[in-house]
């Protein structure tokens, strides 16, 4: 059988596990002290180019996008993200759990645009019972997004900018930071989405870690953030696994070849796909790749592959997604095509 | 000067001041346990024809939805309402604030269809990643709607058989209530209302109190819920104010004439808009009414008239809302009309 | 019959019923922003000593502690509070419900020192685990206590001290700060609050109004703190109801006129108790009197007065409350201890 | 260097480890649908003699905790706990930042009597005011409390005893649960605390996870449980890293394997200690040992062996805490004792 549900589907990737299982035996002391997330934290810092950033370690994406916004909000704030957003559709209402309106924005592809932002933010504050609505506090973008698409260096610009103008902190959601930075024709690095954001992370649940999701915030913005976390549960009692992971992905380029060898291996799977007559649903340059197929194919397909539907089955098509991660091979994606 | 800028302008309606005249110098024990609120709670279930209804007075309309939407809700269910709603728009996110997510649906003229209802339930338990989104816990709507519309009878029970159907609660917001139910034309008693909604609230701010809302609940749904009041801060020291309040405008049928009143005026104002040759911008049959004039007769009308857009000011014309009350005489419509 | 159960069992004081029946017909817009709540504010300000101070009006004490507490706390905070305290005690979770803990401190007669506090706060950031603890970020106080209790300047002063070296804002509940103010051997003005003070209310409620509490805040303390009152369903739509009573209570002497009044009578009746050989329970120099009595005596008073056990019924003897209001009159008290 | 600080200062049991490594590579679907997560629900149904008992899998306590208690309480509900609790103390406000009030009881030991519990719910509901106050929604009791002490079974039955009578649910903190299981002189077996507890959680961080919390719930308690989890961000996207744990914990007596080792290596320190003449400050059957000693005895031990102080530094002596855990050897203790 061939996997292309997720990028998390395995364990870890053997370096990370490999790292863990040298250190075991370490005895360290907990919640985040010990030396490997020290290191890691200023691996981060070196690979932002931020040398005085802040750096947190968490579990996951839902407990991260909740303790950041937390963090970041006053009681009487919102925060903006496209209506398709994560935070908006898929985590069971964390935000709003802890008291904070999803403020939504038209999309498209997962993007919102700076002028879409800016006029909601003219508006809002022309209309005369703007006190009685929740007021925009921050806007939360996803790079990439959820279905593929990523921002132009000059897009991120434009949209900081408008965070600037109305003084809101922008925040960017990097689940799957690495497949965008190295998607096809990215124009931007990780300094740039360092320079540009206020908080971001970097995921490593779908880069090859265990679990795991690298907070990077200016300096002394996310105040006694360390309490934060506890509150919402996301302290690892054994922090050092946190930093152990970070550690290894930090080093050696590993974050860089992950990112690129499930990104190339898209490619060569949705260039297969094009091949054979099957145009992507959208353009996505990243590790995720999506077409719109005949039911008969999909059927045929998944007697040796398993993927997800994305969005309801159709009465004759459907559209597919296809993920790659560290653990595709290469003969993996040629073996998918052979069945087309 | 003429004002129509909304139902709540003046203080209490003689006939309620009166009563809280009268009875200013009794000596009654506090939060609502005084005889005035017992015979005004007894009052409404007779009005209602729900002799075991439990009956709540509260102070305001946010805090009352905010209250009764949580006294409803698990943490992870939240509300559905028209993307229009009164709590997604103009309570400042008081639903979010505590835990609960406001899960928006199409509206026309903020009514919401028994369809629209059925289709996002169905489609949400067809979703295979549903126990990762919000879920819908109860439905809200409104009656009358903030631009004047009414709901049918029959539109009323289509919606709660999708709302038995899926065992959700249905929550009916009735701010202006008598203004829909002295509407030109409608087919819906308060008894209705109340056999039809697990629970309701018949507004007494826009009805000519100084303030105060009554709940209708069936009986036993809100539990503990007079702790869950002074949770939300929503239980008056001084009960017997609202018991007096409602006493009286529960008795004599001033309930009926006080809406009676205010529509027939506003049906009055409108015909003379249309006798001028002006059409209303929505259809509405009650207290509030809605029409997009040249901007030349708006600030004309200004300057004897108080009155509020309906949106942003446009090029040449701009919506405006003409409301009435208890307070509108007939001279006021005259006068009013004589300018056009 | 005789009441001594509460301050608050009338409507309002004859002059405050007055000015409501006098605007009654006035038209004036919501929310607050009429003339009336204006001209309030600026007598707030002169009655304070604090010109530029930011004066807003709630409808009552449990809704105006937790907006404010809930505007001066970041979500990692907690609220420094005497156990006994009405927030800890007597609001239904009012706090926590808006996500902080009320951490507790030792009182007497519900007072806490100045070395309580720096203790606690010393103690907390001595802990190695302070991280893992609500961090202490306000304190609140109440004045007069809720058996009576009142603070001497220095004690305020001193209080204010530690707030000051630990930087979080000092907050006092003044539900029935007149009868405080004008307690028997008070050396605390008003204005003394005002200077001591980050945010204080001023309680209409036990002090003559129908409701209402008017918050003092330091400038710009407060931030966009009309969204939250909306958000926490304290925004009254007829704003103009508490600009009124609020305007009329901070004119001509009335609170000091209902405060000292309500105080001479008190000792008068407390005075009475002692000629009759019994000893306050506690000593309260407020409208407030706590006299522990034999059941039996207890018994024959209630065949002609009204008045609450304070805490539960003894064997033999029971501490009891007697409280006296702007309604109370000097016939009353001597009828009272002619039953002795 | 010898280390006592705390039983989660290594990675994980070899056994775990090594399941972790031989099923890194296998692909299975997230979120804990795979068949790891569902056989080793199954272990802990079978090991708990509760076959229809519904299994939940969380990453650390503090989150196992918040987010049970939110899924057992209505918003007007607390938790009651003892003072010293972990919910109370250490979690940062988690219970509160969900909206609920920890009410605490006097303790000893940090264990609570089933009278302490039972005197409070009968004053509380003979209080003529408790609808103002936070209802008791449940117990928090932990096994074995924070300073090792451990209940009898006869403790534990007379305390559910009290919360059938109020209706209550109990809930037990078993992060440390093993420890006291197989606790010198307990007589509680894992089947008795499934029987007595409506929902308790089986510790996997102290016991040799990386991480993990297994809760056991009655059948049914916990409505829509997947959905608050993720809510409150406890949802581990590769749930099989639980799965494959707790499967590996409760196979081939793992677990009793691990508090057995851990024990009885502690009950050797103790006896070692005392052989020296030093007495323990607190009755610990468990694998945490409290001595109160001098404090040049610490400093001299501390040369050598890392554990942590128990409280504040004293003049002259001091109460400092020793831990062990499955990576603790007897060598480690003879050396320890060898110092003295």
């Amino acid at each position: 059988m061939l996997y292309f549900d997720s990028d998390y589907m395995c364990g870890a990737h053997p370096e990370i596990l490999d790292a863990l299982t040298k250190t075991n035996h370490e005895q360290t002391i907990g919640y985040g002290s010990d030396e490997h997330s020290t290191n890691a934290r200023q691996l981060a810092r070196e690979m932002c180019g931020t040398p005085d950033a802040d750096v947190f370690f968490l579990i996951g994406g839902t407990q991260t996008n909740a303790t950041v916004i937390d963090g970041l909000l006053r009681p009487y704030q919102g925060v903006l993200a496209a209506e398709s957003a994560h935070i908006n559709v898929h985590e069971s209402g964390a935000i709003e759990s802890s008291g904070h309106k999803v403020i939504t924005l038209p999309q498209k592809d997962g993007k919102i645009t700076a002028d879409t932002v800016r006029n909601y933010l003219k508006n809002f504050y022309a209309d005369e019972t703007w006190e009685h609505m929740v007021i925009p506090g921050m806007l939360y973008i996803t790079f990439p997004t959820e279905c593929g698409a990523v921002y132009k260096l000059s897009e991120l610009e434009q949209i900081s900018d408008v965070c600037h103008e109305y003084n809101i902190p922008l925040y960017l959601d990097g689940a799957r930071l690495g497949y965008g930075l190295y998607a096809e024709g990215s124009d931007v690095t990780i300094k740039d989405i360092a320079r540009i954001c206020d908080v971001f992370y970097i995921g490593g649940t779908k880069e090859g870690l265990l679990f795991g999701e690298a907070i990077i915030a200016k300096k002394g913005l996310l105040t006694n953030f360390f309490t934060l976390m506890k509150q919402h549960g996301s302290v690892l009692a054994k922090g050092r696994l946190l930093g152990v992971q970070f550690e290894t992905l930090f080093s050696n380029n590993l974050y860089r070849r992950i990112s690129e060898h499930a990104v190339s291996l898209a490619l060569k799977l949705r260039n297969g796909f094009i091949a054979k007559g099957y145009q992507p649903a959208f353009a996505s340059p990243t590790n995720q790749q999506f077409f719109t197929l005949p039911n008969t194919l999909i059927d045929k397909l998944r007697k040796h592959a398993s993927f997800e539907d994305w969005g309801p089955r159709g009465e004759t098509h459907t559209t597919v997604r296809f993920v790659t991660s560290w653990a595709t091979t290469e003969e993996n994606i040629n073996e998918l095509i052979s069945y087309l």
